[in-house]
């Protein structure tokens, strides 16, 4: 029988104490490296608080798995068992150019079903969390389910990088309307930030073309558990071992999204 | 002879006393109105606390001028004198959805000259304010002068409204390569907030069609402080009474982001 309770109070206590570490590392400057992509920043700090939580997981939970951003885990084919989903630092480009706007994100999974999500921003000390069934919290307060909202009174996540021309979406007849239909676009640059966002009703929606699992594992959780909805642009429930291109929005939104504006993407 | 102390102190007060009757307001939801158009949305609270300016300023500084977002200050035509440019919520879209990413903004000028700038984030109770000729501060911390970068290494905040067709700019030729060259694009939906994003180098640059003096004032002057430049599409002053077309970026980025980008949209 797996105990829950102790895996929650353990990533609660690691969460903090890495969260710690990454604000004392802001008196230095990062090392930043580039991975394949020029813009796709990478520093010290993402690696060593990915090993951070591998050396504590491994040392605590030895059958658990992991997946991490950084390599530091397992390399996993199959959802069984209790798999961990790690990015130490989702939003590595708002760490390295903003020191904020960045969030420590793990997933907990269980033979592929959520169990705990967590999303942590470090510099503003706001942990957002949810056990599947239990409901979402930020910080002490219960978040509230999501209500509907219509369209024109919708604020979207959106960068603008998936309304000009791109090789994952033709924006002419999916998102280009959404967008002018829309009350308004909002970008933070972390995956992890905009699905809480969605969680705590800041944003009513974010759409984006390809996150990693580790992007979106915490989030997805969370936003779940206050009704929300996670897919992918068919409304499909996602892979969570791949990437995938994701909508993720409040209720009744979420279907009027795909069916009216995405889905005239596809032939 | 003006005491720009004294009336720095006060500005400084009373942006602590309007910041934590906005944050009090937060337990009970705000009275949303709509202006001319239906996104531009505009609370009781709005209202007051320009109201609150206002007051305190006619009973302070009788021969002061305002220029206030919600018209509880003058008629102006005219530069002369010294003049408060007031928004009391600057982002009342975020105000409404998010309760967090707006800014209480203030410029004051004298002669047209600029004196003093404030933008409050009033929810983590962030100051950013600048005296003109004495530098740029974050509360306690004095900014640091703002250094060149490449347009391949700049995050740039900008409302992804402007990538697609709209009535203010043709994006083929000038925003849409622009963003595609640089390394990012955020959008926050405050330009308060994104102007001292700029100031501390969070942003590179932050470009929008049209901001209302009350926008503007209070983060152009703090921007200037720590060496950024803030001009129209042209690279012309701009008009502190009027609606104008911005580009607010860091020196050298600036520049090439008018020659090599924008100027492509001037026939």
């Amino acid at each position: 029988m797996v105990n829950w309770t102790t895996i929650d109070k353990h990533a609660k206590e690691w969460l903090k104490e890495a969260g710690k570490r990454i604000v004392s590392s802001f008196v230095t400057a990062p090392e930043i490296m580039t991975k394949t992509n020029p813009d796709d920043l990478v520093t010290n700090i993402d690696q060593e608080t990915e090993q951070f939580f591998t050396e504590k997981i491994r040392e605590t939970f030895s059958s658990h798995r992991i997946l991490g951003e950084e390599g530091f885990g397992d390399e996993l084919t199959k959802v069984s068992g209790i798999i961990w989903i790690i990015d130490p630092i989702d939003g590595t480009t708002n760490f390295v150019h903003q020191q904020r706007n960045f969030m420590i994100s793990i997933g907990i999974y269980e033979d592929g079903e959520p169990r705990l999500g967590y999303v942590y921003d470090v510099v503003h000390q706001d942990l957002y969390y949810a056990k599947s069934g239990e409901g979402a919290y930020w910080n002490d307060v219960k978040l509230s389910l999501l209500k509907e909202v219509p369209v024109e009174k919708a604020l979207i996540g959106i960068n603008s990088t998936w309304l000009i021309s791109n090789r994952l979406i033709d924006p002419r007849e999916t998102l280009i309307p959404l967008v002018n239909d829309a009350r308004g676009t909002r970008s933070y640059g972390s995956a992890a930030l905009e699905f809480v966002y969605v969680a705590t009703g800041r944003l009513d929606a974010y759409i984006t073309m390809r996150l990693s699992p580790w992007d979106f594992a915490g989030g997805k959780i969370i936003v779940e558990e206050v009704g929300g909805k996670v897919s992918n642009l068919r409304g499909e429930p996602l892979n969570i071992l791949e990437k995938n291109p994701i909508v993720v929005a409040k209720p009744g939104l979420h279907e009027k999204i795909i069916q009216k504006y995405l889905s005239k993407g596809f032939s």
